[in-house]
């Protein structure tokens, strides 16, 4: 690890603003700087400073009641005991014929056969020597304890209801292609526990336990903004050193993806008294800030003079891309300043809010992580967490998707997955193993 | 293959519905038979069935203009190509100061401060001799070819804005640290290909293309019929020989995932009248069909019965679970029978109507497909796919969840992922490599 590789940097006086600029976030393995050394985080550690920031957001009065269908990619906020035995009694896996497995000897035997058993319907008893013409998921019938498949009798075909008629059916050992009851789950037994993020399967069990809502975490509503004099609206006219904004819907579409409300403020210019009225404006509705740019330590960081007498701390997480972060409180609401480069933006949002929010709330569900094989050589900065942009293709191996620069949005939209070089690896191998995180 | 394993069924004769019942879908290697041999399908051939049933849907008339965050999960219904270079212009990679290269030889050189340069602005030529200070993703004034990091100028330190100053600076090649204009993308080239899911990534790269919104695929409309005299809604009273209704919160919570509407139009009874004027009712507002049960060859087989007359075939697809499947239209509209028991029907979304969806209309995006080695060993029918539901682990490995039996919901609900056995495999070892598809 060579942190501090540019040594006369630690000999720079404190000094206004301008002058205290610094290396940016971006896509150089370069110094990180004196005077705020102390800032400097891993990964881990900012993670666990932005879980400690939201924390607060699970506890009670944060959650609600919905009908199922409502609650489709909440987080599930109270443990469910099952009710009932699924499935709630014994019953046919066949169509066939349920009988008495003490009735057919080895060699088989010729039974009379008794009114069908329809699924839905409450079944007679069986009588000794007799067999009922049932259907899949119907109720065995008392006294029954086998079912024969219909193509295993003979004749292979159900009678006409009402005639009076036999059939040759062969031996069964007691239980055969029944489904006994609570074989799925039992009433008692734990079915889901909270934090759960309920997709179909989750909500289809609490379906079949008969359970018509659920409580789930209430919806976080977020107030995005994004900043900097350079950035235009998508549509809008592109001037001379202006750029169009692609973090604003890379954020949004990120957040809403990850099933958060969010309050777009529009683009902020780099002027902190501007950014300060219109987040002051904001923040009583929203439970969570999102900021990108300025955060930095170049000369006109809009986001850290905004925070002026506010809790919030500016600092540099041990990561490429994404080292400038800011975090902490705004009027109270927790606030999270992301860099400005819009695979910075994501990479942040990745790494951090959203294995956060899934943790806490259950809800986004955690990306699927999974292993490949490099499809070529990459390096990364001594002492920092690199994440590359990727596709895992078919065959398990690993494309990367343009260089390490934070500017490339045209590689990101090109990639389904984040490529993580952990701290302390500068090199990978073509063929080497990585962990990637499916978007 | 062993297909037909039980030849005397064969000899079953033409019969009413009571007499045809046969075999269901479920957790057994049985036999399929008879006189339906010709409607046997593999996954694929139905699949392709699936798609040419759908394929009116991706023509024109489909289609609407959406503003970017709108756009989020639907399927791009044109190619886009970039109206504009990105980066629009050369801009610097970092903080600190542009200069022309040649002005600086190998032992560094002293130079006159100029103006600075803040992201947004359009910046003066940059005479001879002279270093302009530049902040990340500001212009790169003209005459300037390379940036010098702050951090490696004596002082490292930006002068306040117009005090007259000098800087020394050590050598850089030409194009040090300046991003080029077009680097990422450049005017004319291909961005995103019609048919491209819209997540995050290709949302922002349309925005930093400068459009405000995109044509997408129309969102389709679902009619979502559930069946059975056995099932009650959720919340309801369980009489003797009944169940909740899972497979209604099962797939419209997969549906509306996918990012259909659909229309609950609640359980129908197996009364095929009942069913029929149901499905009337609501087939003219829809774009498509999906019922659950009654479609296999038992005696009540309610979807089957509904049918008469209109242009749906029934058939058995060589699959487990899921294999008894309708296909057609009712009254010109696309109709998709699954079958009744929950894990059938979740399979057969995800094995027909999610990859042809995706296929189609770039909605929903294709399932990650990754491969692990199980955990224990499993077998599988001769002659079908097998889809068992299991856990990926973070290691690679595969845990299933339950057995083979299409009741299991709770199973279900602990799997992330669908472990898939091709028809031909009957047996796989412990440690044997695997396709899954994650949930």
């Amino acid at each position: 690890m060579h942190r501090h590789t540019q040594p006369q940097a630690t000999a720079a006086p404190p000094a206004a603003v301008l002058q205290e600029a610094v290396a940016h976030d971006d896509a150089v393995n370069r110094a990180h700087t004196h005077a705020d050394a102390h800032t400097h985080r891993s990964v881990a550690e900012h993670r666990n400073a932005v879980r400690a920031l939201l924390e607060p957001l699970r506890n009670a009065g944060h959650t609600e009641r919905l009908a199922l269908s409502d609650a489709l990619g909440r987080g599930l906020a109270e443990d469910i005991t099952a009710p009932l035995d699924l499935p709630p009694f014994a019953n046919s896996q066949m169509d066939g014929f349920a009988i008495r497995a003490a009735d057919v000897p080895e060699s088989g035997a010729e039974l009379r056969v008794a009114a069908p058993v329809p699924a839905g319907a409450r079944p007679a008893p069986l009588q000794p020597g007799t067999a009922a013409p049932i259907m899949t998921g119907a109720m065995v019938p008392p006294g029954a304890d086998a079912v024969i498949p219909i193509e295993r009798a003979v004749p292979a075909a159900f009678p006409a209801p009402g005639a009076d008629a036999t059939v040759r059916l062969p031996p069964a050992a007691a239980g055969t292609f029944i489904r006994e009851a609570g074989s799925d789950i039992r009433a008692g037994e734990a079915a889901l526990a909270a934090g759960t993020c309920l997709g179909p399967g989750q909500l289809g069990l609490i379906a079949a336990l008969g359970m018509p809502d659920v409580l789930v975490h209430r919806r976080l509503t977020v107030l995005l903004v994004t900043t900097g004099d350079e950035v235009v609206e998508p549509g809008g006219q592109l001037g001379a050193g202006k750029i169009f904004d692609a973090n604003g819907t890379l954020l949004e579409t990120s957040l809403r993806q990850a099933g958060l409300a969010v309050i777009r403020a529009g683009i902020s210019t780099d002027d902190p008294a501007a950014l300060c009225s219109l987040l002051r404006r904001h923040a009583p509705e929203v439970d969570l800030i999102v900021t990108t740019g300025g955060v930095s330590k170049g000369a006109y960081e809009v986001v850290r003079q905004a925070m002026d007498g506010q809790d919030v701390h500016f600092g540099h997480v041990a990561m490429q891309p994404g080292g400038p972060q800011g975090i902490g409180t705004f009027d109270g609401v927790p606030l999270l300043g992301f860099p400005g480069n819009p695979v910075s933006c994501l990479v942040s949002f990745e790494m951090f809010l959203r294995p956060v929010l899934s943790g806490l709330l259950g809800s986004p569900s955690p990306r699927t992580v999974v292993h490949g094989r490099l499809l070529e050589p990459l390096t990364s900065p001594a002492g920092k967490h690199q994440v590359r942009r990727g596709t895992l293709l078919p065959d398990g191996t690993v494309r990367l998707e343009g260089g390490e620069s934070s500017h490339l949005v045209r590689a990101l939209a090109q990639s389904n997955a984040l490529v993580q070089v952990p701290e302390g690896v500068t090199a990978l191998a073509k063929g080497a193993e990585v962990e990637v995180w499916m978007l």
